[in-house]
């Protein structure tokens, strides 16, 4: 028996793609669309909504959110009270607010996810390399990204540093008395460790963590090319959320 | 207070770069060491035995072994009988052998590892390939390794291979009409993936799992250059055995 | 002072793509657009024709060729007769009439460029890894390409191997006794040297050529994400034809 | 014919791997061994000297020179006034003394090489990183070295990064405002490009050019992991210096 699935926000981007991502898998069934913008009543026969109180009481078991940070929390509010188990990547929330849903969902003893990132790929990279530095405590992180980006190291760096660092054994890298000819040569420190930021045109998204010991080398590497690889950590979403009775935030908790 | 080591088997080439290990670890102590082919009585104050009889209630915690697969089952019977917890490199086991010796173990409640791989990295990668399997179904292996190496694939790719079978949802990858225009282009097929096997000198010993989904790719990649690479997997195996109180198979266990 | 740029077959993907770069570049200018598909009579203030005969005596540098196979041959024919320096990315040329459009040139005194491929990247590639062939004669070939792609080994691959098949002093690589346990895995052979062709999702179109030596390596690798890779080489095309007296076939004599 | 081959400080480690080298290959013949360091008076029917001028009228081709710099003048001079084409690895000449000993070289119509590096393919890296960015103007380094290494960046890259200088159009690189969080992600700037040094235990030396451009990328990566990397450039001296009627400085002159 396939999922029904509504989504809210199918208008925008990401929305969009998800409209595309469940189409596309027989295990899941559009049910209903929402979007404040949608001028349609109907769309290859499933049904448009402006206005989600129209939705109270729909047969539907996830409800997939990619709308503004304004609505997210109201949204997801009102998927737990009416039966459908949430799948959100709208970002905006506090930590109150999810507190508050993680309650409600228990109460109501429903799945559900909230992630900031859904790229499968980026959270298995991060999820290795921490193991990998309980036991590798030597390592170095390049992140290469295209070159209009503004900020270095990126995002996913700094947060896969951070969890390296939660987990590694303290460890000042490098020659004691090593030196630079050229000022940052060795990269940004972070906790004893290095991190480069590569920015070249052509290049999308990319991370590598590269680990060094006596005689060997483990090296983890995610590549991210396209908005759509964001489409498999949605899909696992909804498969996973049906099953459980909690809302989660964080994809790695139902990988 | 530190783990009182005994080396089976010092004078091979594994044994003698595992007692240069314990002897630069603080935290480790050179006990005794033991070797049929042993000309000296001590080493460096160390007591050195031709006949493991001698070692019959001697102090120490732990037994590393690295001889012969003919006396490795009594040797690690030995250990075990003795209160020495067993590190074993030495192969040649069967699985009745392995049953026996955990079975001991239990009974006398000392841990102990029988490991046919201590380099960490490889067993990561394998760990981590197979982890990443269940999401990314799309995977080929390439491994590496110096010209004069005879099989193909290697012995590591074709165990990475099978732990990724047993997890991942079988698929048959490749486009449904591909051809060759030269024979063996697309690799070795198992189960569905393939397997590509290099092979150049100045390589060692070399593996890539390349996992692809739409838009985004994640790679993970161990280089092994030295034996040395092992020690750290004895080293924690060394550091876990007096924590445990059953003897496992596969350092992974130990992780 | 700049180029002046006829642009041919601007209403295809190639050549709408060839119209932005010329656009973008300050030391060009767009001096006609030329397409039978046309239906407007002014793009942004340049003329649009849908007859080359209409561009007879026009006042251009350069005539950039995106049409078909089949009217590729007179195109170029008619811009040579006319004083325009041809860079063509159209295929479908005989021997035949690559030899007479040279010698055209040549009688007018006039640069021109036939491109199969306008991806610089990939031709320096193919330069540097004949070149290095001659040094490190043990190699191997790894293209990666998407896993609807139904050919392996990839034209790119091919025309790379036979390029260093020209140059390299012939060697059959790998153990002499070496035995594959699963068929293919050391991927096709080619003048003794082996091709990998890899296919998963996510990926476009990648090549590497590794080399081994006692005691190194070197590696060689082109990623292709994009059409717009092409644009570079037509812009350095129509840079250099503008200097040159004659024809020529293949990027790789203007670089 | 065989190539006949002195070799002079035999009893160093260079030395010495050259030794090996030339006895490896059928096309030279080892003809005499200097060091005033050797006992013995013959090596497996080769004769030792001590002092260079016992090999005065002494018939070879080729003088290889792994010496001591305060030697390494007179060393070269001795060669070519007696008929042997140096080939040099020995380092500390100055600038004139190299322009004496080419002067002497056309003198005496011979070939010779000094190269203060041997290994092939860390030349060819440079040479076609060098070429390269003429047309990628994009690009980064990164080396990556083992963790006793002190000065960042190496050597290679800086001269590396001097090459490409000279033949690069200057640009700088990056997003105009773009910010590090952690001072030095962005690595150290050289002429408008970036370069990145990572030290890791179990590197040995290691260099990858990345170029960047819009939809496409190239990669140019060099890995050293012993000095027997250096003998083939030894080798490829030998027996270039015999066809030559010129000393050179740098073994990029002969490839």
């Amino acid at each position: 028996m396939s999922i029904k699935v509504i989504i809210a926000g199918f208008k925008g981007k990401m929305g969009a793609t998800a409209l595309d991502m469940v189409k596309g898998d027989k295990d899941l069934e559009l049910a209903a669309l929402l979007d404040p913008f949608a001028e349609e009543e109907e769309l290859d026969g499933v049904p448009v909504f402006k206005d989600k109180e129209q939705l109270v009481g729909f047969a539907a078991d996830v409800w997939v959110d990619f709308t503004m940070p304004k609505v997210a929390y109201d949204n997801t509010h009102f998927a737990l009270e009416n039966g459908f188990a949430p799948v959100v990547g709208t970002t905006g929330f506090t930590e109150k607010q999810i507190e508050d849903l993680i309650a409600l969902s228990q109460q109501k003893a429903l799945g559900g996810l909230i992630a900031p990132n859904f790229a499968i790929g980026a959270i298995l990279l991060m999820e290795f390399a921490a193991k990998a530095s309980k036991y590798f405590p030597d390592l170095e992180i390049i992140e290469l990204h295209h070159d209009k980006k503004k900020d270095a190291p990126s995002g996913t760096a700094l947060k896969t540093a951070e969890l390296i660092r939660d987990v590694r054994q303290f460890k000042k890298q490098g020659a004691e008395d090593e030196a630079e000819s050229l000022a940052g040569a060795r990269g940004a420190e972070f906790d004893g460790f290095r991190i480069h930021s590569v920015r070249l045109p052509g290049l999308v998204a990319h991370q590598e963590v590269i680990f060094g010991a006596q005689g060997e080398g483990l090296t983890i590497r995610h590549d991210s090319y396209d908005r759509i690889s964001f489409m498999s950590g949605v899909n696992i979403g909804i498969k996973e959320v049906v099953k459980r009775h909690q809302l989660v935030y964080g994809l790695e908790h139902l990988l």
